[in-house]
């Protein structure tokens, strides 16, 4: 499968992939549709303009393509998908015509990534966070109550999740401020809170989807059909604040220890770029599952996507660091401005124990609505294995092991001007199927007030 | 302050009220911004476009009249809303010829109540539910760790809250279906998690604010002017599955126990409406809160505003029961269809410990944004005195004491067919400001799939 746009091996959009994401030009601030292949974006409105993208799903529903983002399109469901995926994939494979062949059409509507700004995918309605891998619940469980009762009670029956803040997810390339919260100054008896920047400020490295159709209030969606609920994928960077975290959660849940801000990559990454790469989910026969939870036998899968993070501490003297830019996103995040990146994480989504259908099932088996464009993550990814930890709070067991950094430093917890960047791929024979980057730079916190 | 049109003493809607709400009608389905006066609803697009809605203010912001939803007006923040309440209480006060000579107008303008149809008042960004009645915190903590334990140790230092679902809050009126959900059957050695109907269904009598203009991300409201925030209030039923809730809640906090459904009366109430009956809120002096919590001396406040809930059990053998349908708020819900409403609850919201300012500011601390729209709930607002309890699960000592209804049946939860009705008014000297009702009526669970 060739394009007539050349792409290297390594970039992650090749003719596969074709995810979409919403942009803007220097020229035209107006957002709108696009595409990724190799280092360029294809303009969904122009190429839906120029009348080349069209078909009996899509003619009733060509508005979907002047909206500043993909909720309309989100919503339509999979034949319409299916069908704009096959008739981009045929206009832009190296045999086709009428794009390749027309260049006026082709400088207006295939312009280069390092020159578009990228925005947020779609109007995000509700976000929701789940806790879906298994080493990384029992890992943090381990580490506050002990391997014998790692897991909760209700861990392995159902997918644990919360309702995240919709308001404060930014795309990948947004800063992100350092929160002040309340905390407790340490875990002596009596110690009373103080409102301070956190000194605990983490990643974690999570996967998305956002939802497609929907279900109506009180219409539950079985896991049998919730795959088709899955407009596509990206990369999540749950940012988190322990020591908030600590203090604040119970008996309610995370707070402002997460909602300060929460990073997502702009490119869409659907689930038919990635059916090829869809690996068996880890078995669950101890103990099964609830009837509501079991997808169709053979269907319970994740995709054999790499991750990884890495830490670009802030070059010194300088406000290099990379990752400030909204702008390209399949290059140059990392390591730019001359400071040198160091991989902290390594991890991969086929571990997840429990699948993004289920955790749709489960989310709707009361009857609770997800509207087109919310979006649900996975919680932590982390993997067995060396740096398979998705997050510090793993990976330092509580900032009491740091981490040493390519650059001589050590991490217990980020420090300002640390460019986080999570990226993640597929490998193909000869091609991969990538998320891009998700990145995110540490501002110091505010002065006091 | 008299109105040219007759307004009972008795009702919530006096012109000291003037409370924003969307409604369409039969003859004109569009929702549309309105003002509740007495029996009537007054129809802002109409009187705006007879030109009797602008001022200083809202002359660059006419089109917030031509909505379908308070969000846009909402945003304007506080000298706009000063204006078109002055301008209101104007136009509809005894005095004033502009609207009450012209008939015509008038007919088209100002529509019974009981025929238009109710809508949510804005599109709900993020919704956050607080935990913010002592008196409810207290019971629900000794209820489940003793006398000894029962706040947490976070409770009295800050406001604990989390975020609920937007896309299922409804407008009373709405049925609400009982959900279906895991549970653990009883509290025996190695039970295992069963898939049910709740049958622990409960209500939550809470209060609820609509944000104005919010802040940028990274930006915190501080305490001193986060009363500048608050558009308006209305009645919050947060309905809550106990035994789904009880299970799910560890360590993530609650999720499908809360998420199918939350109902919200279709009146905002504005803070100019409510300031006649503002009250100290309780003392915070063991401990004092942190500083970024503390309100300015005196006006750190609540408001007193008597809060009940009544349970209408289904009529025998009709399909009444009252609340079916989304008309009428002012009156009505109660008692219809020859069923009999027992009064369940009595509180009021002077009690609350933590104010909605020292909410916001809190949410704001670490710099999560506020959008104009979101909606912050108190948490049930129970009160201590006899029928103070503010949910079923307090009051029913979590189903281990039934309630006696008025027609001799008993409630250790909600039954299905049962309505459930929140109102609460501020007593004034020969008018109440109050709220109408939210209700909504509990449907039998889907049959099994």
């Amino acid at each position: 499968m060739q394009s007539f746009v050349s792409v290297h091996p390594s970039s992650h959009f090749p003719l596969q992939n074709l995810p979409y994401g919403i942009f803007s030009t220097a020229t035209d601030p107006t957002p709108r549709l696009g595409v990724a292949l190799g280092d360029f974006v294809l303009d969904l409105r122009a190429i839906k303009r120029a009348g080349l993208l069209s078909g009996p799903e899509l003619s009733a529903h060509e508005r979907c393509f002047e909206q500043p983002t993909l909720t309309a399109f989100m919503a339509l469901g999979p034949p319409a998908w299916r069908e704009a995926r096959a008739t981009l994939q045929r206009l832009l494979s190296a045999g086709e015509g009428a794009l390749r062949d027309n260049l006026a059409l082709r400088s207006a509507a295939l312009l280069p990534m390092a020159d578009v700004t990228m925005h947020l995918p779609a109007a995000i309605g509700d976000y929701t966070d789940f806790y879906a891998s298994r080493e990384h619940a029992t890992t943090v469980g381990a580490m506050f109550r002990g391997e014998a009762n790692a897991l909760q009670p209700n861990w392995l029956h159902l997918p644990v999740g919360y309702h995240g803040r919709a308001s404060s997810i930014v795309v990948s390339g947004t800063d992100v401020r350092r929160p002040w919260g309340q905390a407790l100054p340490a875990a002596q008896p009596g110690a009373t809170p103080t409102f301070c920047p956190s000194a605990a400020l983490d990643y974690e490295l999570e996967m998305g989807c956002f939802i497609g159709a929907g279900n109506t209030l009180g219409q539950p969606i079985p896991a049998a059909s919730a795959a088709d609920q899955i407009f596509g994928y990206v990369l999540v960077n749950d940012w988190s604040a322990r020591d908030i975290q600590k203090w604040e959660y119970v008996p309610l849940g995370p707070f402002n220890g997460k909602n300060f801000a929460t990073s997502i990559s702009p490119w869409v990454v659907t689930p038919a770029a990635l059916e090829p790469f869809a690996v068996p989910a880890p078995p669950q026969d101890d103990p099964l599952p609830l009837p509501y939870l079991r997808q169709p036998d053979g269907l319970r899968a994740n995709y054999d996507v790499q991750l990884e993070v890495s830490i670009v501490p802030e070059a010194r003297g300088g406000t290099g660091g990379g990752g400030g830019g909204g702008g390209s996103q399949g290059k140059g995040a990392a390591g730019a401005g001359g400071a040198e990146a160091t991989v902290v994480t390594r991890s991969n989504m086929r571990t997840m124990y429990w699948t993004l259908p289920q955790m749709i099932a489960h989310h709707t088996a009361g009857g609770c609505n997800l509207r087109a464009g919310d979006l649900l993550a996975t919680g932590t990814l982390s993997s067995a294995g060396p740096q398979g930890a998705g997050c510090l709070l793993e990976a330092t067991w509580n900032g009491t092991r740091p981490l040493q950094l390519a650059d001589g430093s050590q991490r217990a917890y980020l420090q300002d001007g640390d460019t986080v960047v999570l990226t993640g791929y597929c490998q193909g024979q000869g091609y991969r199927v990538g998320f891009g980057k998700c990145h995110g730079k540490v501002l110091p916190a505010l002065p006091p007030q």
